[in-house]
């Protein structure tokens, strides 16, 4: 069963309405209203669900405590994550500070850097280790997901040293370059720039055909 | 003539590649040298390439320099894209300092915040004004392209204001949240915990396999 990324995308965001919707108390929702929201096709959302095996009542929607819970459960993890964050410069800090990288499911644990002042100590009561150490400490704190902002030219050589003889197994690449990985490790590219690429060469196009 | 996104994006890689190999003064390169930095199949390369009419010759690949131009025709802009930041918190500065959004191509012209500390003063030389003022702005200064980074509750209402009776084509969306736009308004979404969510659901999936 592999299930297409697109589809895990919107699952998130289906869950992540529901958890609102659940929160200000409405009961049910239709395929409607959840694509309206979140400019999916009604069509779409009730394929989406109805793989999972929640089928709408017709006239009437989804129960939305009851989808809520089978997302919940769908996207659950077996643990909390333990999660590096590789690198404490602009990008990395900002990711600190943004705090989407601290619930219940997930959590940074240590912070790598090579800058002396930051080697030594906490930001955000997070402890950041020389990068030379990154090795030795990924074991030993047990990291599973390492998440990598580091300049480009650097990407490569702090992945090799964190993946090995450890017990990592994914990664989200934050920077702007490719790394290479064994075939046991899955990789998530964060590309910003390419983000940015991509809807400019949608606009040029849409201009053109103007 | 509609290019799926990940061939763009895979676009984007190989203009970044071939830009290296350029400036390396290396004169050719094989799909599967391209292939084997990027991750990407030789075979897919070739495919990406030849849609764009480029043939590499058997048993030598491409020209560098010419596969360069031609690539950076394709990604080319038909002038500099005026951008503005709506939202100078933690991950909008973030963005600034990193520089990603500071090219030939494209560059972020004004800011926009709340915060009475920020407005009225410059970062990065780039002045910050209040959000209140956006739309007004947002038309003074030909702004094409957003770049969204506020919270999400008031992510809807931002993008409501510089929409109307302005010039904007484009938004790349890094609020947590889902926004509705005209449809002639194109926007891209770069949700991070999105992308660690499908990581962790592959993750989940990977051990479930196993």
């Amino acid at each position: 069963m592999k299930i297409a990324e697109a589809t895990v995308a919107r699952l998130v965001m289906y869950h992540r309405l529901l958890c609102r919707l659940n929160d200000e108390g409405q009961r049910v929702v239709s395929s409607n209203e959840i694509g309206e929201i979140l400019g999916v096709k009604a069509s779409q959302v009730r394929k989406d669900l109805s793989y999972f095996g929640e089928i709408g009542k017709r006239g009437v929607g989804y129960h939305v405590g009851r989808l809520y819970d089978h997302l919940e459960e769908i996207l659950s993890t077996p643990g909390k994550w333990k999660m590096a964050l590789v690198g404490v410069g602009h990008l990395g800090s900002a990711l600190l500070g943004y705090k989407a990288f601290d619930t219940a499911k997930y959590g940074i644990e240590v912070l790598f850097d090579k800058d002396p002042q930051k080697i030594g100590s906490e930001m955000y009561g997070i402890p950041c280790y020389n990068i030379e150490e990154a090795r030795i400490v990924t074991k030993e704190h047990g990291i599973q997901i390492i998440i990598l902002a580091v300049p480009p030219g650097v990407a490569q050589e702090c992945i090799d040293t964190v993946l090995q003889d450890t017990g990592v197994k994914g990664i989200l690449n934050f920077s702007p370059t490719s790394i290479i990985v064994p075939d046991n490790v899955l990789v998530y590219n964060v590309d910003i720039s390419v983000e940015l690429e991509k809807l400019l060469f949608y606009l040029k196009q849409t201009m053109i055909n103007i």
